[in-house]
């Protein structure tokens, strides 16, 4: 390792200095993702791909539990069957990544990347549902999908193509589809501040911000360090309007037929990049405990003539610690420098052993998330290592839900609103829920739209025209 | 359940009699997978995507202990750099879909949809790979792939977006990298035989054959029951190749610049069309017992008077077989009707429990494979069922082997070799590895071509032309 290397690891600029960089920093030098040369697509190398790995299998299995199956569908969508839907097509089609030759080829009709995957699962869901045998059919998707944006890319926070899972169910009640809006969306909050300790605000986005072709849309949404809202894993209720569209019927047991209720509902690997950008600080990564691909790196620190009884000692400290994903770093480099790679790459707790604590019959723990340093028995290091884990995975979420907290501002009038949009704030206000209003507070604080309407908003008069409103948070959208 | 869809739910053709409708029949009506509104795409149906997971855990399991490492590149591939490998891209530009706009904007440059991921990869690559210390390199991705192929296409067979693995490493010699090449292909025939229940030949492609940018391909073959070669799982040696048009270059230990030798392989969702088509029969899918994703079924037979104590030994029943991914069929058709249906879905076992069953303390346990029935007492249910299973994972195989070899002709001279393809064989015979003789032979045989030379080839002398050949196998492509 030549020197030059050495310096190069570390992030230049300070997170609160310029988020932006230090945020694109932190993902490439951690070795999480990196730029390609499609614009605005990105690889995720393995050490972000293994943190998809673990989301996916947590909600993967929390889903199976609720009845969900998982299928695959083709990702290209005819033209004429995304445009089945009027509002969906209007909403998809300005960003939508079109096919038009297979080889020398033109084809017949232009083939849309999938955008989400409701046209063509739908046009099947009209051929496989017919009585009401067939429901609730509850189909899943771990895929990638295509968004041609032309926002300034941002690796895993906003490229063209991420991917995500897509639920998509068909019910014969209503009240069966709303209840599933309910568990899902349970169901990512758990995972989101169990797993990924962040904590978010839950509600209901407004008119002008829910999914194209919902009747509503839930959301958990985030704020980053930048002060820009950022919507997490949402839920779609879309009544009969996509049942209408592809006429998905059943016979009910009455021999009567009826259109289906339906549900969408995603996560993203956006929520990687919101999980970084939330808790990482000036050394790098801040990754918590449940979702780190390496969760304790023992870093042996030894001269020559002490490296034998040194490495015996890491070898069985090793060995007890076999439950947790574990990483023993003997490579020709100096401890500091080593220190500084594992704490670039947010590895949760590091284990110092040298000869003074192999003497001691002891370990140094320590935490990645706030730098406290313990000595432990060797012989009780796994229960430490353990408990050390479990209190980071909680003091990141205790922190993520301050950190939300700290900057939430009330406003009550529109100076208050502007001030704290400007501020780097998320507002909480009352809001009319008109679009005439929307647009006039997003024109008048520099670009602010509503995040949602918490689900436990109260009435209050709208910050803008007085008409009656309910609790509706307001932040300038990632 | 009316007495129309009682009639409909069965296969209309005998396999022996017209395979191709036989098995489009079993797929579809088997709920494995359906057509879609895209040409030649078609939908993985729960029961089949089921099936996919459990190959991709168990490939997934067996590549992680060879320290592959998951990760995700982009599926869209600037077109100028997949022409940087001039083999590559004349094997597979005649197939690829390409992308020309984004919403309404034209696109700079025309993005292929990934036929495969060398070129996107490698351009990665080239910028990750430094020095000895990033290698070996062995990077894989789990993703979707699209070949705009013109022949008809064929459910899960041939169809023009498909799933795979994708592996693509990179190692600092030439030794390191073939050794690669003989644990994958030891990893794919591993799980070929002892998952998927299919025996094929183990060799290396001819030079025609081999893979657009490759030094030489290994694969695994197998033949369907049309007489159709279909090629496996297959790894490819690129040697340099790859590393000197993407520029892959490190600096060894001796700080000498060095191009890195590369691999890939790959397993495919066709794969599963393989086994349906190699195991089914005339009453539909047989699967082997250790990727169905349903093990085993009760069917209870009862009378309204006795159906209170059959359901009690039933569901005591259940509960003994945990370990097993059963299914309880209590659903109000006739025992028939859902023998059928079962005996379609190719669930490896049915246990049936009836009133003198409960009275004799037993069940009543059918092989799915060849319909054999066995008393078992209740108390034993369980090592029953694990036997069975057992036991006809293992049949399956024999049987594919037996398929096999009972349809491999000894082939010393053309008139032979024109019989044997003519009546659905593959040929092993005697082969130059000439071009021209390659073409000869195809136009002769009226299509076969040369699907591999085995890894205990010996020498002989060519069936066409005389020269010396080594052993090598024929047959029609599918």
């Amino acid at each position: 390792m030549t020197k030059k290397e050495e310096k190069n690891i570390g992030i230049t600029v300070k997170k609160s200095d310029d988020f932006s960089e230090w945020y694109t920093q932190a993902v490439t030098k951690s070795d999480l993702a990196d730029y390609t040369s499609v614009s605005g697509c990105i690889a995720l190398k393995p050490y972000s791909y293994e943190i998809w790995e673990k989301i996916k299998e947590v909600v993967d299995s929390k889903l199976k539990k609720l009845g969900v199956k998982n299928c695959y569908f083709p990702m290209f969508i005819p033209e004429s069957l995304l445009q089945k839907e009027a509002d969906h097509v209007e909403g998809f089609s300005p960003e939508v990544a079109w096919v038009t030759h297979g080889g020398d080829t033109k084809l017949g009709e232009r083939l849309a990347v999938r955008p989400t995957s409701e046209a063509i699962m739908y046009d099947s869901y009209s051929k496989w549902i017919r009585s009401w045998r067939d429901l609730p059919l509850k189909l899943n998707q771990w895929n990638n999908v295509v968004r041609w944006e032309f926002k300034h890319p941002v690796v895993l926070l906003r490229t063209r193509e991420f991917l995500w899972n897509e639920g998509h169910t068909a019910f014969a009640t209503k009240e069966e589809a709303e209840k599933e809006i309910e568990q899902v969306m349970a169901l990512y909050q758990d995972v989101c501040e169990n797993y990924l300790a962040l904590y978010g605000i839950s509600g209901k986005k407004t008119e002008s911000e829910k999914f194209a072709g919902a009747v509503y849309t839930k959301s958990i949404e985030y704020l980053l360090p930048s002060g820009k809202g950022v919507q997490g894993p949402d839920a779609h209720h879309d009544g009969q309007n996509f049942a209408k569209a592809y006429q998905i019927q059943f016979l009910d047991r009455e021999e009567k037929k009826n259109y289906v209720w339906q549900n969408t509902w995603a996560i993203t690997t956006r929520m990687i990049g919101v999980m970084i950008a939330v808790h990482g600080d000036d050394k790098g990564l801040v990754l918590p405990p449940r979702l780190a691909p390496i969760q304790a790196v023992i870093v042996p620190i030894y001269t020559a003539s002490k490296k034998a009884e040194v490495m015996k000692a890491v070898d069985s400290a090793a060995k007890s610690l076999k439950k947790f994903s574990l990483e023993v770093d003997d490579r020709d480099y100096s401890p500091g420098w080593k220190f500084n790679e594992w704490e670039m790459k947010g590895v949760p707790v590091r284990i110092e052993i040298g000869p003074r604590d192999v003497e001691k019959n002891q370990a140094v723990i320590v935490r990645r998330d706030n730098g406290k340093k313990e000595f432990v028995p060797l012989k009780s290091l796994a229960a430490g290592v353990e408990s050390t884990l479990e209190e980071i995975q909680k003091s990141l979420l205790a922190k993520s839900r301050k950190f939300l907290q700290d900057n939430i501002a009330e406003a009550s009038a529109m100076k208050q609103l502007v001030d704290s949009i400007k501020a780097g704030k998320m507002a909480r206000v009352f809001f009319c829920g008109n679009l005439k209003c929307e647009e006039e507070i997003k024109d008048k604080t520099g670009g602010a739209t509503a995040r949602c309407i918490p689900s436990d908003a109260k009435k209050g008069k709208c910050v803008l025209c007085g008409k009656e409103g309910q609790t509706t948070y307001f932040a300038k959208a990632y």
